[in-house]
């Protein structure tokens, strides 16, 4: 592709399900003339549980997917993946990598440099440490605590939104947080922003919540931007979703985390995937 | 294999995690000197809130990697596995088939030629309709109602079987039987029973609790009797166990499932799927 194909080309988003959606939310709002391809690997979600290797294998796959559609930057929008795979992701790339772990960093050590903090997250990147490391070496003098919600992610997918089911999860999950004077809430996973008004309404409105996800939509268009990759165009953009389950459920659901109707989603690779796995059946 | 090789043939059992354990606890009881092995999809689980395609295709991969084991019977202890793939995955088999729905359907029909019973399962085997449509196809009278708990299997699989959250969301859940004046409620999931003393709580101990899983070790019993297959040793027998991610996991969690020490479980699998999975990399 040359220089002036590339600007056209999209943005690659990934995440394990619908919660990269929040994410693709605020690179719309800000670059919303940037085509977009999304793959929510929605066949083999929750992530946040699984073992870090099969989350690497995950993300390898989902990276190399995006990279044959003509994507010139990819962003990989879920935490947990991020926790597991970014520098390998990042090292068989030769286009820029952009996780949200570390835009959640910058975000958090940008707003405080003393206090407490809690990071939430899925069980595999609270246990993976990366939220921790990499927030303390920039900012010594924060208290952090760390919580992980394995529930939260189950919650979203379900479509428990607004439902006194979470509600109950939320208060349990935020109990050590009561009455510490807590002063900010990282995000830490990009299913929790639709959790957000329960999570606020437990905390107070004195707590401020960090959702990376404006911040990762800022970064990307900073490197687009230094790259002069960002696309000159002023017509609509077009929005290419990929899941590898079933696309009708994402299209009814993905709208809420999106807040913009989702027209068509494609199963294509679910096809590649079917029928790789399928000789499974003859190998083993 | 001979008819005498058969006999000292293993019992083949899969799950989409690790909820079938409570099926192979029944199969242990029931038939101590049997041999028995064991897959838990445990990289691609939960089920119950994914398609059925994508179910039926998971399962007969599971199936299939089992056929290859030696086992001279497969208990599907998934039932949302049964739900979507039960007469596929018998008509794709040469040994008998048994799954735990067509035990849990028994079971209620033995039990109640009227009253009202509730049916509780994942989302995918609810929506399925198989427990209501071969349950009144026997018994006309019985009043049924359906609840499909898809946080049950999250909650027991983080391990959260004792905890407050549990008794929070099945007070929610069942919220719509209390009063209601149910005589039996059929755990449609070989997670429930996991949360057996949770739900006996919330719902008073005059409501009897279905679990098909001694059923159908009752039915595996029986079906080696009559093949002549079942295995004449009085020796230990030998128990192995294959699961998709993380091995170290499964043996820990495993044990309350079991309720048996679990010694050693094998990555056998996961390095097939690795290894076809990665070729994604270079074909999709």
């Amino acid at each position: 592709m040359t220089q002036l194909d590339q600007r056209f080309g999209s943005i690659g988003i990934f995440d394990s399900g619908f919660g990269g959606l929040t994410v693709m939310r605020a690179i719309r709002e800000l670059m919303p003339f940037e085509n977009i391809i999304y793959f929510g690997d929605t066949a083999r979600l929750p992530y946040g549980s699984k073992s870090s290797e099969t989350i690497l294998r995950y993300s390898l796959e989902n990276a190399s997917f995006l990279s044959t559609q003509g994507i010139k930057v990819l962003v990989i929008a879920c935490n947990t993946s991020c926790s597991a795979a970014l520098e390998q992701v990042r090292n068989s790339s030769d286009i820029p990598v952009i996780g949200i772990t570390e835009q959640g960093v910058e975000e958090v050590t940008r707003l405080f440099s003393h206090g407490k903090v809690a990071i939430l997250g899925t069980r595999a990147t609270i246990t993976s440490g990366v939220y921790q490391h990499q927030i303390l070496s920039r900012s010594s003098n924060l208290e952090l605590y760390s919580i992980s919600c394995p529930l939260f992610v189950p919650l979203v997918e379900e479509g428990y939104v607004e439902h006194p089911m979470s509600a109950l999860v939320v208060q349990e999950y935020l109990r050590p947080l009561k009455n510490r004077g807590i002063n900010g809430v990282l995000l830490g996973c990009t299913h929790y922003p639709l959790l957000q008004s329960t999570i606020q309404h437990e905390l107070g409105t004195e707590v401020l919540l960090i959702d990376p996800a404006i911040a990762c939509a800022g970064k990307t268009r900073m490197v687009l931007a230094e790259k002069t990759l960002l696309n000159p165009s002023t017509c609509l953009p077009h929005y290419q979703f990929f899941v590898s389950d079933d696309p009708e459920k994402f299209r009814l659901l993905g709208k809420t985390f999106l807040n913009y109707p989702i027209e068509h989603v494609q199963q294509k690779l679910v096809n590649c995937i079917n029928q790789t796995l399928h000789s499974i059946n003859y190998t083993v």
